[in-house]
């Protein structure tokens, strides 16, 4: 657990539900983070069982991640197996036991949100999708996108509306947050794929040009480098959009929007 | 998910928590049960997914339970370990979100428990520590019930504790109800280490004389077929203790007792 929970990686989730607890928070940038801390922790924690999971033989098949090896490549199948099971409900754990000075409905609302993220309407459903896809050459932009909803932007969503709910959020507030990281995510995952095509393994801290050799979907090969460009500029673009709102207080989303379509690995 | 839940099964962990929750509920035998099914159904989803994930063939590679291929024979190794992860977070989805009627804080309580049961802390660990013990010929009683302990009679507990804390129970009441179904989980682990001996394949649902094929520690070896009836005894008396106490309000949880140590499969 400490081995993958450790190993480096944007810490993009945590960021997300931190600047977005900010966003409503009484005090707003100069808030105490203590209440948000517990949620913050938990979505790394779920997207890094998520990625000790994916990467098993049975599954992507990956050797590296993040540069180092892969789980069960130093730990073996079976423990990597065990160690992303009790990852997932140490997560839970830690929100529902560290949460402190937070209304426990907000607590309750927080793990409603970070198990629905997880399940047949979130990861699971998006890896399922994802692998019956795998080989067929004609997935369509849309079955792409749906699997990019559910596999990497849900756990964006839930990073920011959680936050935002511990920060005392109203369901307008939230709905819109998610809303900005949906599209967010999406533009992430173009970004990535577009990555994996023009950066290196040594670059990546991951196995490059895995997409292509495995015949995968992805959207440089339905768009083409440069519309898949244009399309994750487009998407954060209106992600902003969804903030304008808030005018100052949303910066630190506006940024991290910026950063991730930036990004060079 | 369906598969493997609805595969049947004796659902003694949602009996136990209702049983628990029976208890302490105003109204007794009586009450009404709305506000301690999604615990019961939780502890269920939680006890099928360990068992999921430990018929893998990378864990002990089970191809039959409860009478059916498993879960990675039917749907490959991928959905299984997808299904396990789903119906974990879906545990605590169902717990949050269809709880009614329970102070929240209560809700944050029992979720605890539950998160707590699976992780380094129980099922996890304990799984750790059995397959760290696979082929050894030295297992002591103690590390043997130590893993038990984790594996086995930890969701057993929080099945109790969770009923009991839905019920309104107090700390005493809960931990009284813990200690029962901890050493009633032994007892359970006992007898099934016996039937394992004792019992064909059809008779199990799953595959018979593993244990001795495998060459696994389990009570039959250290203690002897005999030393082990006589000690799953035992431990169903001191559980039986635990609830003198409560007199009349304990009689479904101590028909579950004698359930337990009586049955064949």
């Amino acid at each position: 657990m400490r081995y993958s929970l450790l190993a480096g990686g944007k810490r993009v989730r945590p960021i997300l539900a931190i600047a977005a607890f900010q966003m409503f928070a009484q005090g707003g940038a100069q808030a105490a983070l203590e209440p948000v801390m517990p949620t913050a922790l938990a979505v790394e924690m779920i997207h890094t069982m998520s990625l000790i999971h994916d990467d098993l033989p049975a599954m992507d098949d990956d050797d590296f991640r993040r540069g180092k090896p892969t789980n069960h490549m130093v730990y073996g199948e079976d423990i990597a197996i065990l160690a992303g099971d009790a990852m997932l409900s140490y997560a839970f754990e830690y929100v529902a036991r560290e949460t402190r000075d937070v209304d426990p409905v907000r607590v309750l609302e927080v793990i409603r949100l970070l198990s629905n993220c997880v399940g047949p309407e979130g990861l699971a459903g998006g890896q399922v999708m994802d692998l019956e896809s795998e080989g067929k050459t004609d997935v369509s932009l849309e079955t792409l996108t749906w699997i990019h909803t559910h596999k990497t932007a849900a756990l964006l969503r839930v990073s920011c509306a959680g936050g935002a709910v511990i920060g005392g959020a109203s369901e307008d507030d939230v709905q819109r947050v998610s809303d900005f990281a949906v599209k967010i995510g999406l533009a992430f995952q173009i970004a990535d794929d577009v990555l994996d095509v023009t950066q290196s393994t040594e670059m990546l801290g991951k196995t490059a040009g895995k997409d292509e050799a495995t015949n995968k979907a992805t959207y440089p090969r339905l768009l083409g480098l440069e519309g898949s460009r244009q399309q994750a500029e487009r998407l954060v673009a209106e992600a902003k959009e969804c903030l304008a709102p808030y005018g100052e207080r949303s910066k630190n989303l506006l940024a991290l929007a910026d950063f991730i379509i930036n990004r060079s690995n």
